[in-house]
């Protein structure tokens, strides 16, 4: 199970009148650390669509555990789960400077086509991801 | 078990490059759901707060069905689930023109004070809740 | 010149930190007033980028009156300035309840193509939608 | 006249329908070059909050030379052109990994206390905050 660490910076329209960052955020800040995983394995996602494959979310938890604020300097640790050529499953930890848990949740996604089609990752690109990914982790 | 609709049209905004709506507009429309829910019943969010009570978002669920477009006119059904001094819990279904389902949600939420610490409601205040969404109810 | 409100009722997403509307959100309505509008007229946006026409923003204005807030039901007005086959141009005026300006702006729009590259409406879309706003009009 | 770089990675839920990033998340990322750019010179605007000012935007400009995309690295060139006791001026310039000019735009803010009253900087914090620029310059 591979591990990644993305930096994230509260930024103040992410805030709300509770004067928190609305739970909304979270997931996009989800997507960021699991964007910024494939970049760093070097499977940049903006890739994956050029090649006619979109990875579309069907379902996403989210807990929330201690409120973050504006200016706070968070980290996402974005883990893979599960990898196959028709699905993926990513969880993700937000934590603060202290390393103390703010929330944590869990997306799954589906492989499609351009027409929004259920699909399947060719064996070439799939064991592409896989071998950029155990170099990645063995570094 | 009390059942509210709300309309929403999707904004271009709400829209992302994969031509559909993005996943972390849904959890807005649920919050939305929600506070139509409190003030049709004659008790609107904006009322809590003025007391001092603060209800946080202790968990959030979603599972995406089908995309959702730019324009389309949506219904989100929110369901009122438990009700206590000290927690609620709702449920969401989001259903296009034709009652086909788009999406579904849960969040669950703590009654907090000014602060930040968990709180109860009082049981003015809960009763006079409980009695309106009695009468909301009948209607 | 043609004029349309459209209602908009704050959500709590839409708020931050400082409890009032973040200024980021304007844009969002404006393109809410321009969509409405388009719709009311009979020619809904979503009609242009499906015959291959984009109406990309090219500059933006923002006048902050005064703040608003959760919950608060707003009426977007609407005016369209210009309308030439190559632009348009829109003015926006936000109101509450009571008919107080809460902040006004102003969008500048191209015609693009589906590869963003600068285009004109055909002389028979672009009549067909001065038709329509005229009927509209008189109405 | 100071000027600080922001570095932006372009987040997916930034983008819309036409496949670029929406023109309402360029006043996001500008708010962010100020933040950042008061971060970097000592007087954090969480700070400014704490002591109880509240920087309010008053007028907003944003102008849009070409389109960004999901993953672009882009740089937020932000001045302070304007320091006052009640008021501030920003301008911005976001540039792509070329040097290429995306979009520019313009922020006007006033004081104002907790009650949302304008108000004026104590000149102990605006002289402490004038230092601060003064030596952040000079490095």
């Amino acid at each position: 199970m591979m591990e990644h660490r993305t930096q994230i910076r509260v930024r103040y329209a992410e805030t709300d009148a509770q004067g928190i960052v609305h739970h909304s955020v979270y997931p996009v800040w989800f997507e960021e650390g699991r964007s910024d995983f494939l970049r760093k394995v070097g499977v940049a996602y903006s890739q994956w669509e050029k090649q006619g494959y979109f990875v579309v979310v069907v379902d996403l938890t989210s807990r929330y555990a201690k409120p973050a604020y504006y200016e706070d300097q968070l980290t996402v640790v974005t883990c893979l789960k599960r990898f196959r050529k028709r699905l993926m499953e990513f969880s993700y930890c937000v934590v603060d400077e202290k390393g103390t848990q703010i929330a944590h949740g869990t997306t799954r996604h589906l492989i499609m086509d351009k027409k929004g089609k259920p699909s399947a990752l060719s064996s070439d690109f799939y064991q592409q991801i896989q071998l950029k990914m155990a170099e990645s982790a063995e570094q």
